[in-house]
């Protein structure tokens, strides 16, 4: 028997020029068929048309549902359409889970409630849950309506928590065993499985009231003596978390302890759901995703092919936000148009002073953010970043300022605007230094997340304060 | 029994303070008896001292290496080290996997190379290979001598790969199995193990050349007919990988099929290694923390207790870089200082259309990034990007060309300059959309990273052609 190597990465890529490739076919004969309305050959593109359409359903068929979901993601409006008409009902509900937030809306959007019902019923209560909030509230009514009592209650209680709670993303799929029993029995109990869950690692012990009494894990299950008794041989020292919990600490966890699956707990200790390192793993992806698109101020995902004016609305408050905040600086420029007026070369300089004060600005809020949600900074050691940053600052400050007062002195044949480049770059970014670290941190304190915001405040100040010290010190002391 | 729970979170927390506590004590026991020189006191103090010491080594000897590594991450340097003389050498290699690289760098410092190699003795080929770029060359080949033979080619092999291949995060900890035998055979074989390893999901079915034929699930094992033969059983179509692949698409394909574990193999399907969902976990996270880290122009991760000197170095060639963007920018702001002069208004005005124009460009670029990341991006659905891309700078400039422009003229009393400000908002809004496309597809193209440089070369262009646009219209149609 020869092994069927996938390589991951080649055929990503691949089965997405295959169904490109085959969707060009397929609207070129549809084309042919609109223009020439020929009644002879009518026949003869139908047949091919549909050729094509049973090659594109056959070629879906075979893939993942996570690499369809890719498909989809990579394909225009139309194109994607087409390909989820042809996606066979049993694997709909699987892709729905796979695509982005920004993908599934318009997936669903063609979808009536018995299409969304047929799909969803394939899925787990926890899978289901994962999909409500994009559901319409009669579609969701009518799901649970079709669910049997367990499920139903293992939905209610799956959407009973925010998105942000570990008890939102855990599944049911526990293996649980009784601990006074042998390997012998736990191992014949198993052989009556068709299947076990994805991802069991562990099976748990709890007692009949559910309480969890230890793991079991299958390399122990294996290399043990089958006439061992569990209660000898589970791990008793557990990592476990509550419903509420949050998600990005559970992630923390799991990348800590190196965990495949573990178990969720309610406060009587009673096991209540499982948590997976899949899920782990997409919490993560998620997070980072969110901060790299929060520091370019998108709201959420975009679907990369939406519309214009779509897409335009997930930007406005963040360039709104800037349009503020830049007017703000102008307005600071505005006051000093007298001096301005006298020394142009002003006017010319200043953006160098706050631009600078904007990056080192970031520099240290970035380091910061990171810290504070690593948990690394105690509030014994927050005198000491500040005495560092602010040394750092000193140091670029005198650093870059030099440098720069002796390129404005040649440029400008005045020592005087020199030294006054030189004072303002060495204290903006000492303000800088500051608020990059004082805007975070109290962000922090207050609860919220120091990521958002962070930035805006930061360049708000570094903008206004560096144009502020750098024309003020220049009326001072120029004129 | 009782199950003993650990809730990661709260625990992390309250360790940290706990030997922050400890650790003060023991400091200010230690200023007593350095202050106050008394004979009588001293057996005393000593005693105190010791056991504080000593309270502190248990704590640290019950927590796990990846615990200690946080607590050594969030101390300053001092305290750090403090804490590290007391770890015992058995743990020392695990936290040294554990802690961030540059904490690494300043624990290392201590150890002369006999500690070193005691510490790196209870890893694994692999481990020591993620060490050893850390190390100085003599040790390692003196790590290298102490190797058995096996595990001395496994550090070889680990050690011919790039940071960024698979070759280089595989770990050779494989359970292997012939295709020919029962699973009787199997479960028998399995108990003659001590242990399994981690993340030990599937065992790999390999023939006497140590070809890869299949994998058997533990979970198939488990619900299995004893009898049955591994080869009627086994999976043969296999998501397997070489050891030159790259980290990031193999971390990309454990996400979108759910893997904990999967083959790592060369040219001839030999089994060399294997990969682990922990790994990949680690991959994605510094993945997702080099790019925030590079989007502020930090180099490497740092150690947030370095010297002021140290952390300034790495944050210098980005400063630099900005540097000499912004002063770029200034001398196309110099190349107008009679435009100013005459219309000393401009100078508040134009940080606003440059300043707009960077930030809807990083929008683009980020969007475009992360698309090209997941392979999104196809030669087919370029141009359509062009053209949304296009389309929300036109609305952009237009909406908010026109707020603008009503401000600047109620501000001024007037209304060229309200025109000024809107067609200079509307064309820079372009030139940033077709930067924020073009800087990342190209790079791409390159074959760099699109993230790494977008970000300089997207700012300089919108800065300077914000100016430009903007001073160049006032020249022309309001002298």
């Amino acid at each position: 028997m020869n092994v069927t190597e996938q390589k991951p990465q080649e055929s990503l890529q691949e089965n997405l020029h295959q169904v490109q490739r085959l969707l060009h076919r397929h609207k070129l004969v549809e084309g042919l068929v609109h223009k020439q309305d020929m009644p002879k050959h009518e026949l003869v593109e139908t047949l091919v048309h549909r050729q094509n359409l049973t090659e594109l359903q056959n070629k879906l068929a075979q893939l993942h549902p996570a690499d369809v979901a890719h498909i989809l993601e990579a394909l225009p409006l139309e194109d994607r359409l087409t390909v989820w008409e042809l996606v066979k009902t049993d694997s709909e509900g699987d892709i729905l889970l796979e695509v982005s937030d920004a993908v599934r809306e318009t997936l669903l959007a063609t979808m009536d409630s018995d299409e969304i019902i047929a799909a969803a019923e394939t899925l787990d209560a926890d899978e289901i849950a994962d999909l409500a909030q994009d559901l319409p509230r009669e579609v969701v009514h009518e799901l649970m309506d079709s669910l049997e009592e367990e499920e139903r209650e293992q939905l209610q209680s799956a959407l009973s928590y925010d998105e942000d709670q570990v008890g939102s993303v855990m599944d049911f799929e526990m293996v649980t065993i009784r601990e006074d029993v042998t390997l012998e029995v736990v191992l014949r109990y198993l052989r009556r499985f068709d299947e076990l869950p994805n991802h069991t690692d562990k099976l748990f012990v709890v007692d009949k009231d559910e309480t969890l009494k230890g793991l079991l894990h299958l390399k122990t299950l294996l290399v043990s003596d089958p006439e061992c008794m569990v209660n000898d041989v589970m791990a008793t020292d557990v990592v476990t978390f509550y419903g509420t919990d949050d998600t990005g600490e559970a992630a923390q966890a799991f990348e800590r302890y190196d965990l495949v699956s573990a178990p969720v707990i309610d406060s009587q200790h009673k096991l209540i759901g499982r948590l997976t390192v899949d899920m782990m793993v997409d919490v993560i992806r998620e997070e980072s995703e969110s901060e790299v698109l929060n520091l370019a101020g998108l709201r959420e995902e975009e679907d990369l092919f939406s519309s214009v004016w779509k897409s335009a609305q997930n930007r406005w408050p963040w360039l709104a936000l800037n349009l503020c905040t830049a007017f703000l600086a102008s307005r600071v420029i505005g006051a000093f148009e007298g001096t301005i007026a006298q020394i142009v070369a002003l006017a010319a300089l200043m953006p160098i002073v706050s631009g600078i004060g904007g990056n080192t600005g970031t520099q240290t809020s970035t380091l910061i953010i990171r810290s504070l949600a690593l948990g690394q900074i105690t509030s014994g050691t927050a005198s000491r970043l500040i005495v560092k940053e602010s040394g750092i600052a000193l140091l670029n400050g005198v650093v870059w300022g030099s440098v720069l007062g002796v390129i404005a002195w040649l440029l400008y044949k005045k020592l005087s605007i020199g030294l006054l480049m030189m004072a303002a770059m060495a204290l903006n970014l000492q303000v800088a230094a500051l608020v990059g670290i004082m805007v975070p941190m109290t962000m922090h304190k207050l609860g919220r997340d120091p990521a958002f915001g962070s930035s805006v405040l930061l360049t708000a100040t570094t903008d206004s304060m560096g144009f502020f010290i750098f024309l003020g010190l220049a009326t001072l002391f120029l004129l």
